[in-house]
């Protein structure tokens, strides 16, 4: 017997499978135990349907009742800590602690609690209100069914089920449906148990949330273009992301991708001269963080040749040789990352450590670093961007500094780009010309520091120029931010007053930040004089 | 010989045209004298190339310059009013007065000194801090060419050349490329020369605006997916919409589409019993605005069977019967109105009024009203959604309140959509209902008001769900809101100060409003203790 899927409100076998699947324990290479459906159309019919009467519901929710059932989700998560913890790490053999349990997990229902507050303060609805005109105007919940698709290397933070994409769905006043990555559906099911117990505690609809494990590619890209989908939200990779983004495209679906980046780092020649070791180390560091499995991941550096970038690479090589390969994910893991290899060795990189399989128990792939020099990128530069889902790192020796910034120009759209300077002003006239061309082509721009800390700030921007998502306006992580992704823009003209949504009427009765005729304000519009 | 094209800055001849059109005068059906040139690939690349570097020069533009160019806009326009009002009177025929000069030309001067003060604000960058993170994001300049297409419907407030999108895209820091409506060229070239000359004034790159009067369709579609364009904005048919989104969207560039709507009216029992008459002078009015050629235009109301209605439809028949038919803007206004009609009645519908083309010196069409049962429209609910450019009204009759709920929930995406009530409240009830169903649909909900008026507000949204537009997110009237299409999202982590954006830096040199640490200032950031 296969897991039940959530739909419609409980939990359900799914008697008419389209097929099953098993994880794998990627430490040890076996599948798990539990066996997981692969849902047929006809549970994604009912789920959407279901969906669409709990969109509907949901407009009479209040926020507190929103806020409430995602602090709920908080709680319940940290009530089944150990048994979450215990099943990701079988099933994506990411570390107990630090990683899971006091990083990923707290990040996670930190995340949730975030967007609680967000939903019962309101500010992210926008309220917009020219009082003189009497237009209003705001952002709503889309009004249909979200569905998520998450990500392989996050299963508790960008889960489908409870991940970042999730919170930003549900405070935004949007029910979910998630499609569970694959790789971790043990996971999902213990997180949609956790949301299902949350969701009777809030009191909101019982189709709110929904899962399913698994669907067939072409029922998947049927889906993003379903009437009663109202928006998507994926992470993963591009080639999955682009066939998923054509489908919505063509139904005029709105589509949230977040598909891939090499993330280049450029080191100036004063920081390599000035700390070499110290990039060195905080570049390998950031290289084989979740063995190289981030979306931030950086996949690329640019130096200019000298004296002091090979003193660097001295140092990176040495880390990249002698510290332990990371495990990887999934089976598709070492073979994804030789498929990259061979295309990064073909346009003309050269390996300078690992390169192959590493063997063992579990999945593996050595750490594996390789040199290009600038003018060779600057041949080759689609193919040189290639993304390596890994600890592979490729260094690009520029001859001089024009050459660095044409190689800063030729970048396509990336989620980071990072600049290291010398502390003391000497890369000044270089940092303008970098981060000139750089700038346009990625989402963060980041000094002196690695990009694989994502930290969900209000002023975060976990997104950039396609092809690293499909839109340069949105963010996937960030607080209120991210919530714009799933809400449309509504205006209200002429409307009588006891008939606007709270967030528009005189008073405010939610206390929200607000534009009225041109000044942010918490107060209420004081009545005109008759 | 043709008249010249604006590119790389300067005016040229298109000496290797790909073709050459005249436009028409409406009035009487001949062509006008002046010829204008298709242009060939080799014009569109030069421009690119050329808007690239402008793109990247007004990196540095100060916001002062951005807005000076503006404001010379809307003088130079004013300068030249008497030219542009005769122009654009010959190319479409809409009257001198008060439409085109006390309306529409004061109307696009206003849309420009208000996207030059919101250029010089900044508060459309919406810099978001978060100070103990040192984390800090904006929204910026796309950082490419903005395409900007045209409708045939505004030949100065929509003009691809100083109309809202131009506003919008200059005043959001990024150079344009207009191509004209091919309906009125000459009215384009007159606002190009207007805008030419306050480039100048102003001191901003020459290529930041260019032109060409048109392009042949598959070099159209080649262009919005073109590298060196950034974004498109285009108003016009849904036909012509949809393939350039197409086209778009498989190269990852983003497109604002505002493509075609009906813009239902409900007259809620109690509205139209107490004022039939009224509602119906209104409702005639609003349909023939512009000889019915808004996007905004009332295509369709609903009401529900009984005396009242059928006298609300008896008084509209006299206003349709009697009223003299406006002049279309062009030769394809009549034979596209017949083909939506053709369509109309094989969907069910019955002609009350008009039905034929007007005849006369003029492209004309006979107003024309019809009717059909809410029964019939739920059984052909996309066929009677068909939009007929001009004034055409379908009016539907549904049998009770539920039927009328049905029909709100059969519409596809609307700019807008109004509700009449009872002044007293005894249309409460109903309300509640209908506009549950007709909110998500439409992107302004109206009371009591016709929806032809857009006020540029920046509580606006002229905008909606797919497919009145491509994205639920956006509107392309109201400023700063506008702006928001072309702009991206970027995030500086851990950026020293003084390499910061102005609107980023802790001291706020521009005085825009921020969002820093959760409230909303203009305040500077008071240096924290050391």
């Amino acid at each position: 017997m296969t897991m039940p899927v959530l739909v419609a409100g409980r939990w359900r076998d799914e008697s008419a499978a389209a097929g099953s699947f098993h994880a794998l324990n990627p430490a040890d290479r076996t599948p798990l135990a539990d066996a997981f459906p692969v849902s047929p159309e006809a549970t994604i019919e009912e789920a959407l349907g279901a969906g669409r009467d709990a969109a509907r519901a949901l407009r009479s929710a209040t926020p507190g009742a929103l806020a409430r059932f995602l602090e709920a989700c908080a709680e319940q998560i940290e009530a089944r800590a150990d048994a979450l913890v215990e099943m990701a790490h079988r099933e994506t053999a990411l570390p107990r602690e630090p990683r899971l349990r006091s990083v990923e997990l707290p990040r996670t229902t930190g995340q949730l609690r975030q967007a609680a507050r967000a939903a019962r303060e309101r500010s992210h609805t926008q309220p917009t209100l020219d009082t003189q005109a009497n237009i209003r105007s705001m952002r709503e919940p889309l009004g249909g069914v979200i569905l998520v698709f998450g990500p392989n290397n996050f299963p508790f933070a960008f889960n489908a089920m409870m991940g970042g994409d999730f919170a930003a769905a549900i405070a935004a006043g949007n029910p979910v449906l998630a499609k569970a990555n694959p790789g971790h559906p043990g996971t999902t099911r213990l997180l949609a148990e956790a949301a299902h117990a949350a969701l009777a505690e809030a009191g909101l609809p019982s189709s709110t949330v929904q899962l399913v494990y698994h669907v067939a590619a072409d029922l998947g890209l049927k889906l993003v273009a379903h009437p009663l989908v109202a928006a998507t939200a994926f992470t993963g990779s591009r080639k999955a992301g682009l066939a998923l983004k054509a489908a919505a495209d063509r139904a005029g679906k709105p589509i949230y991708l977040e598909m891939s980046s090499v993330n280049p780092v450029f080191l100036l020649p004063g920081a390599v001269e000035e700390r070499a070791d110290e990039v060195a180390a905080e570049l390998f560091q950031s290289c084989s963080l979740g063995a190289g499995q981030f979306c931030t991941n950086p996949g690329l550096s640019v130096v200019i040749e000298g004296p002091a970038s090979d003193g660097l690479l001295k140092s990176l090589q040495d880390l990249f040789e002698t510290r332990p390969p990371g495990t990887l994910l999934g089976a598709a893991g070492p073979s994804n990352i030789a498929a990259s290899l061979k295309t990064l060795v073909e346009a003309g990189a050269t390996v300078l450590a690992g390169g192959a399989d590493a063997g063992g128990a579990g999945f593996a792939f050595a750490n594996t670093l390789l040199r290009v020099s600038g003018e060779q990128f600057l041949r080759k530069a689609e193919a040189l961007q290639t993304e390596a889902f890994g600890t592979v790192h490729l260094m690009v020796f520029a001859h001089d500094l024009d050459e660095m910034v044409a190689v800063a120009d030729r970048f396509e759209g990336n989620l980071t780009g990072c600049i290291y300077s010398h502390k003391g002003g000497r890369d000044d006239e270089a940092y303008r010309l970098v981060a000139e061309a750089l700038r346009p082509r990625v989402g963060r721009l980041l000094n002196d520091k690695m990009p694989t800390g994502v930290a969900v700030s209000p002023a975060m921007n976990h997104g950039g120029p396609f092809p690293a998502t499909g839109h340069p306006g949105f963010t996937a992580v960030g607080i209120p931010a991210s919530l714009a992704r799933f809400t449309a823009l509504r205006c209200y003209d002429n409307v009588r007053q006891e008939r606007l949504p709270p967030e528009l009427r005189d008073e405010n009765p939610t206390g929200a930040w607000r534009l009225v005729d041109g000044t942010w304000t918490r107060d209420a519009v004081r009545p005109r004089p008759a």
